[in-house]
């Protein structure tokens, strides 16, 4: 572990808000921790043993909402904690049956139009490598090196225009029967699996900062409280109540 | 290639059935492939080297028809010819929307309960490998050198006791986040593409006999004719009007 990413490619700030509550990740992993269970905290260590921020994947327009959740829901089971989303319409939710409540876990950012998602990849230093039907370079040739954001396009016409002009390279997943495809949320899940694959037997799939890991953990503790501001409120006022006081 | 399997893993006999008429694999081959493109013939070529009954698909009891299309769909895009569904109700009908129309290009048998399915697998002469999300072994471990039926049961209850009790195996397919499991379709493709990938890299994924090549290649060649029934049928009166006759 290094001890930050330049730049941040995290879309969460210190402190971190919990309700009227304003906190720094520490204090919160201090607060809550003895709220959880000792298994909850294994879990919860195991998996960010397992996190990385250094893929990203990108949904640019998909139409179908079930595709979306279930490349959340692979996303997840593979430990890339961050997705963006470039919504194909106005308004947007996950079929819930279907990410099973996985969409909780990970970071998913939204954006009305590619351009800007791809301004946000950019500041955060990633190179962009669309995934094409046309593309003959396949996956297995593609280095993971460099931070790379993983761009799998809509149902009908692929990527956007944009996003394939702001690409850095273009790649396909091999297939060799009649299909001339495969459904995006398969094919998402392939492509993410390769890429764990490859990295963690290199030994380097989980690979959070310091400072990363710490917030994250802040926020999967929260996540995993029902109520956690009237449990933060609960708490605070009874380390008010212990506080020394002068009368006494 | 060798010559045959022994015991048959294909559920085609010849003669073949094209309507009223019932010929040779050979015989549909010579008369239908003049009538087919190059490039037709050389897709069909390339989709048969790659062709496999070693490994087969078995959908025990699934509930969502678009899942069982979209396993249809991957096993066919990973070289996985034929495929056993147990199916979950009375009547079955695939979402043609999610299979975009490789159900044509696989076998796919259906079974009204489990245990009809395991006899057919055992004479065939398929071990029965299950993934189960309680099970200790990982995919990775497991060879597939012998025959092996692939079994993946349904969203809620996982494969069925019948099912279970016939296993020779059990695999999972390791994860690394909160999730639980995957989606059913997105875990089938996940471990077929595996088991394609370490059997390519081994050089033996495409492995039919001589007698499934030229049996698939009547049929394929069949599947991509619109009317092959109207079209034998003005080839075969053709041929009869070219033979020599008494009176010339």
């Amino acid at each position: 572990m290094s001890e930050t990413t330049t730049p941040p490619r995290m879309p969460h700030d210190e402190p971190l808000e919990v309700g009227e509550y304003s906190m720094s990740a520490d204090e919160l992993v201090e607060l809550l921790g003895p709220r959880l269970t000792a298994q909850r905290r294994e879990t919860i260590d195991d998996v960010l043993a397992q996190r990385t921020y250094h893929v990203t994947t990108v949904l640019d327009g998909i139409y179908d909402r079930g595709n979306v959740s279930a490349v959340i829901r692979s996303a997840e089971a593979f430990g890339f904690q961050s997705m963006h989303v470039v919504e194909s319409q106005d308004h947007f939710k996950e079929a819930n049956r279907v990410t099973q409540g996985t969409d909780k876990w990970i970071d998913v950012e939204r954006y009305p139009e590619p351009g800007e998602c791809v301004s946000v990849l950019r500041e955060r230093g990633y190179r962009i490598v669309t995934t094409e039907l046309e593309a003959s370079r396949p996956i297995d040739d593609i280095e993971f090196d460099e931070p790379t954001a993983m761009v799998f396009g809509n149902e009908k016409d692929g990527v956007s225009d944009e996003m394939r002009e702001a690409a850095d390279a273009q790649c396909i997943l091999p297939i060799v029967g009649f299909a001339q495809s495969l459904n995006i949320s398969v094919c998402a899940a392939l492509c993410l699996r390769e890429i764990f694959e490859r990295r963690r037997q290199s030994g380097r799939h989980g690979d959070l900062t310091d400072h990363e890991e710490i917030v994250l953990r802040a926020l999967y503790y929260i996540r995993s409280i029902e109520r956690p501001e009237r449990l933060l409120r609960g708490l605070l006022a009874r380390r008010t109540d212990d506080a020394p006081r002068d009368e006494t």
